[in-house]
């Protein structure tokens, strides 16, 4: 088969993308295909002027094995990374300025825009670019475009990537492994630290929506959590951290927070001067926690967030795994003739799986089978029968 | 349920030991269980004297959440380890001594020699022991002597590790991922000193049967392999590598070796004085491979063995989420009365499978679907439908 | 020489406090010292109450080669810290409680208050105790009280820490090789995603007073920086930043702040409601040049806090030298009869030098040799006869 | 000034050697220097055919700021590296055949051959590359050609790096500190290992000669260790290892070697086949330690070698502030017309020294100061007055 393919990161960088890029030149150079990099996400068909040579230079990037030997021993993506949604613009951009496309009315946090939905122009590049399949890898609001570039007809091929792991229709997403790693190990370097001064140690991970993050990583250190699929009843909490510091016999303890985790009665605080949109900075949960736990019960506490050091480095041997692997199955699925699917793990197993539709929005941690409602820990039994990562899709 | 369960960890250790072992002891008190640890494998049951403090002392040690708190932050097994079989004593233990067991006759290696099957004194230590259940971690040779006490009727589960992945009927073994991490990273460390001396850089890693650890390292980091499963041909072998070095700008290139691989008509060298058995040493694969790459080339090479530090040090996030899933489960298949099962990973769902066959040795890897014989590294393509760890059991 | 030797540490904890522990003990052993642990800082020697049996065990810990054989692999202070200065107590403890010490007015933010100076208690506790010692693990405000110790004829010998290396009279203090070594490792794998989303990062270290923890990790990455020592033109540092990201293939740039780093014109914005001593929260300086730089320059940023990691894990190689050094020039001192020293680091060489004098305050970077006012970063020439360190004390 | 400067990397290669390259190269582009890289050690003066393009681009590597931007992220050497000494060529390079060079006869290992001295060949290459200057960075070898240029007029600076730190005339040599880093954590990871199976474990490092890598290794793990600079009594290093695997209550023992070390009456074993030059292979000292160990005290044994992981991955930050640190001194006497000196640390500060003369060979342990002849391990006392490495050049 002779295929020309285009290939793009979007959305947040984790480790793994890549080592997925990698995978699909190498394996486009055995099978005769040319890979296309597409640089900056879906901005990379929206933004660029092929009769510009700097513009072409800033999205259009040919890609082969001498150009992608080394890239999969780092992290973040070779490609460059945006959040550009083709049919959620605010602006049009330059190069389509003047033109008319269909526009529509949104409401995100009480303003109303008009945006509009630039996918004619996406579908002239792609045509201009001869490209006969598009890898998309992204979480939900890069691969749902990719489902829409399908609807249109051009052929699309997914692959999920979040350090939350809540993308639907698959248990795992490239850089869900790396991410507990990283803050596995920061944790276990940071005990020291809280023993030392005998405090109750506050761990704040990425996770407005799912607490898939903090979740996993109390999982594999044995530590309380708070998630945003339940609201923990704030004295039981404190009391319950204040037992453990007690029956510690280094005098400290520890809990994990997802950035969305919420207590009963909780109001997020906000500070500073607001913006030009009205808004002003929100408080971290984790800082107020750290006021309540002083005030009701005299402890000294430490807030450490873990945020950019989860999608940093060089990826683990699982995210390197399924990277490669879900690389191999994006392109058997090409070479299949196959589109408009997502490399995906089922009950265990690789798949290929539906795109899933951004409108669920992200899948949530099972409160009944994972979340231990009562020690505010995760649940430890019951595991029988569910796929390796504990979570079905 | 107020059971007492005895634990022992028997073979060679790897990183999730302690895991499985503490999350064994913190179940148990919620659920109202002693555990009970038996100390250096299964010899813990065979030479146990409980009238002699020292013995007890030795191999008996009552586990508590104090005393197990912190032992899942480091590697290796706090109750230690040993090969004893029961079923295959060379000499009886002091505490048997002029006791009659039933003997045979076995061959290993052209050496005959007398066996003794101690069961019974394991099975009166049990019972001495009042021990409901055993919860035996090990490989193969520890977890067929599972079986076999099963055979006799005392209550065991078995819980499988193995850095090699080679334990059938699972698709996975506590130890396996850290160990290949751990390979992964020696060797990203060491490609820069293989480069700057514009080298062959030959890595040996343990697997004498099976050739997985050598087979995931190099799937992970894009290298050739070879493995016992699989007979290459040297020149096509040394051709291969000395065109990735030519290929490769900063003029190097790398190839991992499972210990037991060989290539056609490859005999194994011995060195040394013959020991009292008449055994010489033998010659290392790596060392013999770097001998004839450097003949037939002239190309300068390098040996690196990556071996005890491959089950070192504190496990990854993948080996601590199985060990403490694998203890979730044997605790729960304690309690619903179950026996005689491994808790096993299968079709990328956790399950309660037999425990193995030891007649059917180690399981091997497949080569039809997971080694490209002409190029000599792993394949990438076909791997829809497979478990997650790409092996079926 | 039989002595007793009471050993403490106090302020924050970094790692290398328990390598200079057990060489003392182990040393302590060979030449015939009993060796005490005084737990928390000076806070058990101001409320130790030697009758109660509760506060002894809270407070003291006879120490042994058996319970410090494995403290060195950890970070943090197995004695745990306080920040008690036995010459500022703003309560008396409930041991003295009733007891007349001398007291003065201390201002402190613009809160004027009373504080007691409790020596007499702590030299009554020395000698209740029978110390003929007492080793001082700590940064200046603990080390200031080893010297008043000192003064009133109680035998101490001082040990320097601090991740700031900022204590006087020395060149080098326990904790700031580890604490580089770990803003190195997280800037190196931070990179990557700063990198993808083509941001300029800002990191933020602990040194309020002293800027050496920036400077030296800017030192060895090869960026910016901006300490507390030297006020930056906001201008020109956003124009240096810019034009970095500009002229970096891959479109990033970073700096590196201090916590206490400022720029001309530059007031610290607080939030937040008042406390009860009337003080808001004051705004991280990063976080207050993330929104400069993209009011000027429309360029998205990153604020990583690199905090608590700093202080956090197993000490480094240097840290373990020195500290393990340290250990073994105290019990030197001691066998040879000198107390009211401090172990150091001059001229590059080991030497038992002056307390420093608190009132001098924290040591600050020499910005006319160590700082380049021009570009924002350290200097690279006229190292010529500097110390190892590059620091003169 | 505008000069232009050759720079080489020789010998083994080691973590910080790219730091110094980027280091020249960065400070060159600031004060109107050009760099140019010699590619593969002295070998690229010897070998450099100036009137073909392929062996031009081999051997000649101009250098920018762009291309050496993120050399130092990595370990080992950009420029390749080559053992070639100009003055000990066995065979003339090809450029040179038929040209008649100064030659000698060498007895070296029983095998005396002609070497020739192809100096003047170096000198024309000098000449028609326009250097003004070279730097060349190495160990004794390598640096002592530096020496022998600068007496035939070519200015150069020579810059030390060697894990083993026996370089003369300096207290530390590049490489060092990332060496010892890379064991100490290598042993603290295996310490776990060898507990689990209670044995005595082996540690081998390089250092034929010196025994600096392993006595610092051993001075910061608190263990034993042997080095060539003292014969042991075998008889009594058992005794100790095994007396300590017994007071161990994990009851195992560790023991770390160099390479070099041996016992009284030791001789060194040979194996397999002679070469061509009669020569077989030599037994390593650790496996022949621990034959003894288990035949005199049956106590089981592991022995682990950590040989090229030492030298691999990136520099820790001791060798980054060095290497940089040395690059700017390097330049600085560059700038001031200094040659034929060595970048140095002496009296624990900042310095140029006189290229040591090799004929002294390196530079050994002092035993009476660093090494316990009774207890077989480091000196812990009478450090007071020494360089912060604890040893004086």
């Amino acid at each position: 088969m002779k295929k020309r393919i285009g290939i793009l990161t979007g959305g947040g960088d984790v480790p793994g993308l890549n080592s997925v890029i990698k995978s699909v030149v190498y394996r486009g150079s055995e099978i005769g295909c040319e890979v296309i990099g597409i640089r900056r996400g879906w901005e990379g068909l929206t933004h660029l002027d092929l009769n510009d040579a700097a513009s072409r230079s800033r999205y259009i990037l040919p890609l082969s094995r001498e150009s992608t030997r080394t890239i999969d021993r780092t992290g973040g993506t070779f490609l460059h990374s945006s959040r550009t949604n083709p049919t959620k613009m605010k602006k049009l951009p330059p190069v389509l300025a003047g033109q008319t496309f269909q526009s529509r009315e949104t409401t995100k946090n009480g303003e109303t825009s008009t945006v509009y939905d630039v996918t004619p122009a996406v579908l002239r590049n792609i045509e201009a670019l001869e490209l006969d399949y598009i890898v998309a890898i992204g979480g939900d609001d890069t691969l749902s475009y990719a489902a829409e570039l399908d609807r249109h007809g051009a052929k699309v091929i997914a692959v999920p990537k979040t350090m939350d792991n809540d993308v639907r229709n698959t248990e795992y997403c490239i850089g869900f492994s790396t991410a507990i790693t990283r803050a596995m190990d920061a944790i276990e370097r940071q005990r020291t630290t809280v023993g030392s001064h005998e405090r109750i140690g506050i761990f704040r991970v990425f996770g407005r929506d799912a607490g898939y993050t903090a979740l996993y990583t109390a999982f594999v250190t044995s530590l309380r959590c708070c998630i945003p699929e339940y609201k923990v009843n704030l004295n039981h909490l404190i009391e319950i951290l204040v037992d453990d510091k007690h029956k510690n016999p280094s005098n400290y303890s520890l809990v994990i927070l997802s950035e969305g985790a919420e207590w009963e009665g909780y109001t997020v605080k906000e500070y500073g001067p607001a913006d030009a949109f009205g808004h002003r900075k929100k408080m971290s949960v984790a800082e107020d926690l750290s006021t309540e736990i002083t005030a009701a019960s005299g402890a000294e506490t430490v807030v450490s967030d873990l945020t950019y050091d989860l999608r940093s480095g060089s990826p683990d041997f699982i995210d390197r795994m399924v990277a490669i692997t879900f690389a191999g199955m994006a392109m058997d699925a090409i070479a299949a003739g196959k589109s408009g699917l997502m490399t995906a793990i089922r009950e265990g197993c690789y798949t290929m799986a539906p795109i899933p539709d951004p409108k669920l929005g992200p899948r949530k941690v099972d409160i009944a089978t994972m979340y231990d409602t009562d020690r505010y820990r995760p649940k430890y039994d019951g595991k029988l029968g569910l796929p390796i990562f504990l979570i079905r899709s």
